[in-house]
């Protein structure tokens, strides 16, 4: 039993709520448990200079925490001057995720951004980001098809996309770690999956010991049920109206 | 009437969501209409180090845009690597207006981080953002009062202070601007009001043509009443219990 | 009577000395006693980017101080590697004060950039720099005319501008605070007026009480009486022959 | 059969060579057929000061590339002025992989960085980086016994690391791939081993197609056997003498 | 015959103005022709980490252009946000100039900061700056001497030190270049001497073609005249009295 | 007799190995004793926007140290986000010390970037940079010429150019410092001489005292004698085949 009362393969509530903003083409606000991410969606006209004239488009993703989205307030990257390492990683973690899915042809020549904020962490911030963005792509890409960006008939959208932690605490490997588990972890696996049980990419971390191969399968194989969960929510999210 | 139906003297709906994150010691999801910050207070024993040894404590306020809380995406400030003249300016803002109603002895050798982030923009954000932020930092103050950061009996606040956006549009004095009148107005004024009804701040541009001495009188005259209404909403708020 | 004598109502000694640079296409060494501030304003044919093609031009400022040009020596921003708040508000300051004065349209698709730099602080920089600059804007724009920049009978210049500081010290309004007093001062004010009279900005802060309307009232009445005696200095200056 | 005649399962010549530097406590320039790498290990006494007073040590590392080490000239990192995703990311790699092979207590406050430069680029720099930075690092280490920064007897290293990079091209599951295999792997992945061949880093990424288990399993039995070898040819340098 | 009417040998006309500004321990405006430089003085007590303990002072430099300094508007440092090449070399070279005269020991653990800020340049702005740094150092050195920041009958400064450019110029070697000159010259130099007519430093650069044994001599026995006239210039100055 | 058993005439042993990257268009690994430095030349169609359409190329170099190149590790100009001083005026020095032997016209409008890194230091880095650019500039030029990027018969190269330090250490002029000599000399100068004996560049500055007429005729004259023999070994170096 662990700390909130779940099993090792349980995920905490999921939560996936579309059209949070007015102003973005896709934004939704996903929460695993009380990590809540803000992922909104930019579409516009036209691709970076190096991919012009290439009839294809482009996706990509920043991700950023607000100061005081964990329990030590951080300092902003923008009073720094820079950007840190870990946010650098995570960003384009997210925008190779979501890529995946992404027929540059049928997208054509149109940009995608992906802003993937941070409101609250508690754990598997990155994963909940690749989850909820997906969503917001989803609702972008259905606009830009609205709005005729994209050619009648085009699917730039090729497959479904989400995410979620592993991990080895005190021994046994648990799925989506919330903040207090990760810190104990011994291992750290972030794994992200297509709809239908593929792997996008795979991250795993020895924190303490290294982790042998049944460790390692152990892991892959609560996360793939994890991320068909995921999957799930996901659709159910994009199946009801979405809000005026 | 204006476009969303309200008299010119009209402020639109605000909400005070307090406790909305669970690390902050303080936090708010303050709304102006569709204008939308959230405010979280975070506080730390010890100061800045010129002003360590005094006894004092410290309060000061950082602001910042989401990237897509507006209509068209803005680039992150800290991708750019630095901070932009609007922010510094509206930082500071935040900061002087908060310290207006401190008392720094009382606070002793504290200091509390405001940071206004806007989720959503659509006009007023700064104001909405010193309106949230007291209540934050209030809730704050409590938290430091209640885990004996501070001497018993201490009273480190020693008012109210909220603030509002008037203006003149299409000759009209109005109250509460949104974006969409925001950008048509020949003058444009920030109040920042105590609760008693004086002014810690006023910051008043011609965006067109001058303004004369009456034009700012009435504008004066609007922008009292809404403040005033605006401490109600806050006082209301603190009424409340806050959730768990 | 004040420090150095003046009565309440009363400016510094106030010099506005044009054709202080051979380079730049106006310059002007203004004071307001120990306060001198070098503004240069320079032509360039062209508008930014994002005004190309509406036959409009622009205005900017950007504001300075020398490293010792206070009491204690301040490093470098260029050292430094970023602009402070400060200076960011002063520079913007500037610039929508003169915009106030300008006819786009008139001035034809120009740029003209005011360079503010203070070389001795002492209290009312940013109000002396604009008071200069509009002299030195003056003198570019009578370049633009000769040299043909802008169409035959063009007249960018739409008003005068100047601006002067008054505050509360010791419980009396004051005009041109010298800084000796600005630091004493409860509040403390900027305002910037054409020459007839109407306001282009007004910038009231607290520095320690909040302050009352009629407080207000009467920092208002010295500052207009101080932008018209400032208007008049601009005006003697212009009519003098620019030296060779 | 490969562009370069190896077999799918066969690594590029290794040379690791120790004490290419005269400064540095450990130094190596490790290739994989045309990538060289540059890999100092620095010793100094103290850690950062988070960590003071632990009495544990630390080790970080740092990645780099010359400007001309690939086909085309990079623009240099302190020339933009930021250190790119790229480079944040690797730099990070490599310090997690060391430090899985680290006893901080036997090293107690000292700091071991790993700098790894790379000369020439040909596909797996990271893997050579880390694989070399092990070697640089154990003289290090030895450096720190024989002059007595760890206490007598104690073991700073325990045990050996080192990094393969396993992609699948072509269809085929593939070891160590050089440049042009890598730009068209539909997986890739970079395994970084200890000498007793469990994990301590796992990456594995879809360039084009999601991959599956199968897959998966497949790239990982490649990566163990390629840093088994490799394990081996560290050890074989480490057993010769170190050049005066 | 030169463009300005004066023979190779001869310098600009010379200005030293000391006392320029209220604030800083010494400044000086000092003018070789057109060129026009700000040298500000500043003492503080102390010096910098990496020299506190020693007994020894510090002296350093900064030197800067303001953007319309030149005949088109140079971009601020501050605002692109770092600093350029040029201005590096030139504070360096201030800094090493001054320096050559500073007898560590008998300046005690202070500081002196030079500032030079070219208000207006017409070639020979280092140095112009480094001339007149010379007379604000001495200014700034005689202040700490009546302030005892430094011991009893200490002597600081240990000689004098002045600067002068020299070129070839259409196969004529020439003394203090105006800027129309530098911009021809084949041959370009910058000689700093004491006054006793020995070097501190000496930078040469051919601009076009190299240049030979004989025309360096020529260039070196204009630059010692020019700084023996320069050192004249600035004992002149010091023996006035000081401007209250 | 000095340190390392030289005559005060006597240059350190100097190798120029030619074609050590696979990538570049020119490359050299250059030694002076243990001072080790690697250049690159890289050759790109088209020159930066300021000399577009001029006909005429660019010749420019950027100028590092990796950080362990020294005795004590020196922080990644990367991570500190700036270039610093001397690194900008060595990068300066050696641009404008091999742009002395180009012919812009005859190279067309091709831009050649050499970049120089430090691969271990002990003095004379910057010097062993411009000898070994030279060469691998000379092999870009052939380059380009086989490539048919310049035009047939045009000979961008119009001369050799070599660099060498010279010292006066314990009041002997000296060729060619090391570290451990340069840190103790009184003068220090670097020289850049073109093949025939003449001088591109001169830089001598006194590091203790000031230094006469006498010493630094003996200092230029022992330059020209280790530039003519460096100049030989760039000679004999290009005389060999390149590797393949």
């Amino acid at each position: 039993m662990r700390g909130d009362g779940r099993t090792p393969g349980q995920l905490r509530p999921v939560t996936v709520e579309r059209g949070w903003s007015k102003h973005a083409e896709g934004s939704v606000l996903v929460s695993f448990g009380d990590t809540r991410v803000l992922c909104t969606a930019s579409v516009t006209e036209g691709v970076p200079r190096w991919r012009k004239g290439s009839g294809e488009g482009w996706v990509t993703a920043e991700y950023s925490m607000l100061p005081r989205a964990t329990n030590t307030r951080g300092d902003r990257e923008s009073v720094r001057g820079r950007i840190g390492g870990r946010t650098h990683e995570i960003s384009r973690l997210i925008g190779r995720s979501l890529r995946a899915v992404i027929d540059y042809k049928a997208l054509g020549e149109n940009t995608v951004v992906l802003d993937c904020d941070v409101l609250q962490a508690d754990g598997g911030t990155r994963t909940a980001a690749i989850t909820g963005a997906y969503v917001a792509l989803a609702d972008a890409v259905a606009w830009a098809q609205r709005n005729k960006l994209v050619r009648p008939k085009a699917q730039p959208l090729t497959g479904t996309v989400s995410a979620v932690s592993v991990g080895i605490v005190g021994g046994v490997p648990m799925l989506d770690l919330a903040y207090e588990e990760d810190v104990r972890a011994e291992t750290d696996m972030n794994v992200v999956c297509t709809g239908d049980g593929r792997f996008v990419e795979v991250q795993g971390t020895a924190e303490g010991q290294p982790f042998d191969r049944a460790e390692l399968d152990a892991l892959l194989d609560l996360a793939v049920t994890g991320c068909t969960e995921l999957a799930l929510a996901q659709r159910t999210a994009l199946e009801q109206e979405l809000p005026a």
